[in-house]
């Protein structure tokens, strides 16, 4: 049975993770590609593991599943209708510790000056007590979670010992209690998918209910936040700052705001990010892979193409 | 009663932090003063609040209690003899929230590349996905904790989520059985007092113990550690990192290799500090102040100056 690899995907598919996929798929026949639209070798995979264009899974005939390297599949909502026979799975929760630490992280690091130390440290400046005014510390905060997947779930255990006081919402959530908890809140974290729905769903309106000690912390999708009104209120100081694993575009242009504002961590889409990423994901497949054998109902992380998560 | 306040050392005495401890300090005589050795309303005070050189303390002759503003007193121990009736506090315990936390974001800036994607923006480079493979997270570390006071109790209650192996050490502990801990550790915090035991704790032998994985963490004092060894095995990339909240000389000198090395954190001795930081002292203060009124054996935080912690 041959397994297509879209291997380009995954940066750091190294000589060792193949030998090591190899090694653990036996008797599959593994064809390790750069992505291309109309090789022979394609049209005779059952199986994809990697993110090939959805333009090439329409075209399929003979494939039966794709196992997606990613948690989000929103490219691949349009083959919904057409393309019934094949399953396609994703890697739901997958990146759920690493994205809520890159959250913690980064308002830890805000909290703590982290970000301002290594300024100074690149200017090789000393500037000591002065700064010790300007820290917060994590305790007794008014954290609102927006998302009730996996991340937000792990990130709520990881700050259980700061005593906090949490509130959880979700796209069904109704607007005018989510704006009274938005208007309070100093941490906010949005791990929203990218869906129809959550499209532009921080619009001006939440984005303006935020206070001036708010954190805004963004792991889910860019495009759920109106982000040019989001600059307006960081430029502004209308909140404390922003912390960015996602943006509108990406990478994000050269020209945007976000570069130079002092009070904004972007951590590149990273968040899902660690160092054994791939093996992980190799391991995800294989795993997978087995269930596949035994028959494709049993496979894990099916994706729903008509809800989007 | 006159209480001396030497408000310079705390660098945020402001005009609101000096009316509040006025407006709770009714019915004392309240003298704020820069440092002034001779001065005649020093000499009629019984009581001190603030870090006073150690020389006034000896002069002294109707002075009872000294509240000091910080939980170091390595600088007073050479009074212990001197001046038996003096009662000295400190704020032991006070900051250990706020350096754990330090302690904690610093691990996690480090983890989650919070320190090179602030770089990189401050190029306004974007890197992305190639990043994902250098970052780690926070789980089954394993974990050594050297110190056992305050800071660390607390430390470990907040990584308690990240299912870590942790062993904790002091000064007693065996040198043979930390030095194996050390080997395997990837995570070392150092919370160790300034006092003769802990001077040079972390030599050559000690820090030659630590590994490639393994992120050096010290928020105690900076003496406690070799300084050049420390240096040099961060160069070589001996082990991942340091986050130094205190370092040999503070200030740091402007030529110390620490500076430019890129997987040095340097948060510039502020580990304990916070916005509320000045008026959480006067509550301490105060709080002190009327254990004192009904008797000086109430007090609470009185150090042993013989001992040092």
């Amino acid at each position: 049975m041959r397994i297509y690899v879209a291997e380009e995907l995954s940066n750091s598919f190294s000589t060792s993770d193949r030998k090591y996929l190899k090694s653990k798929a036996k008797g599959y026949d593994l064809f390790f590609s750069k992505i291309d639209k109309f090789s022979r070798k394609f049209s005779e995979s059952k199986i994809v593991f990697g993110n090939i264009p959805p333009a090439m899974i329409e075209k399929s005939s003979k494939l039966e599943w794709v196992q997606l390297e990613s948690a989000g599949f929103a490219e691949y909502m349009t083959i919904g209708g057409m393309n019934q026979k094949i399953v396609i799975t994703n890697l739901k929760g997958f990146f759920a510790k690493q994205v809520a630490q890159t959250a913690l992280a980064s308002i830890l690091a805000i909290y703590r000056g982290i970000i301002d130390t290594e300024n100074l440290k690149n200017k090789k400046k000393w500037i000591g007590d002065p700064i010790r005014n300007s820290l917060s510390i994590l305790e007794n905060k008014k954290v609102v979670l927006i998302g009730t997947g996996s991340i937000n779930k792990i990130f709520k255990k990881y700050i259980q010992p700061f005593d906090c006081e949490i509130e959880s919402f979700n796209t069904h959530s109704k607007d005018k209690d989510l704006i009274n908890h938005l208007k309070k809140a100093e941490l906010v974290i949005s791990a929203l998918p990218g869906t129809k729905k959550t499209k532009n769903f921080f619009n001006k309106n939440k984005l303006s209910a935020l206070n001036k000690k708010c954190i805004f912390v963004n792991v889910g999708r860019g495009n759920s936040v109106n982000e040019k009104h989001l600059i307006q209120i960081l430029k502004t100081n209308k909140i404390r700052g922003a912390a960015l694993d996602v943006t509108e575009d990406e990478p994000l242009k050269k020209n945007s705001a976000l570069w130079s504002l002092k009070n904004v961590i972007l951590t590149q889409h990273t968040g899902g990010g660690s160092e054994s990423e791939t093996i992980d994901k190799i391991d995800f497949f294989l795993n997978n892979l087995k269930k596949f054998k035994i028959n494709r109902s049993n496979l894990i992380n099916k994706v729903n193409l008509s809800k989007g998560y």
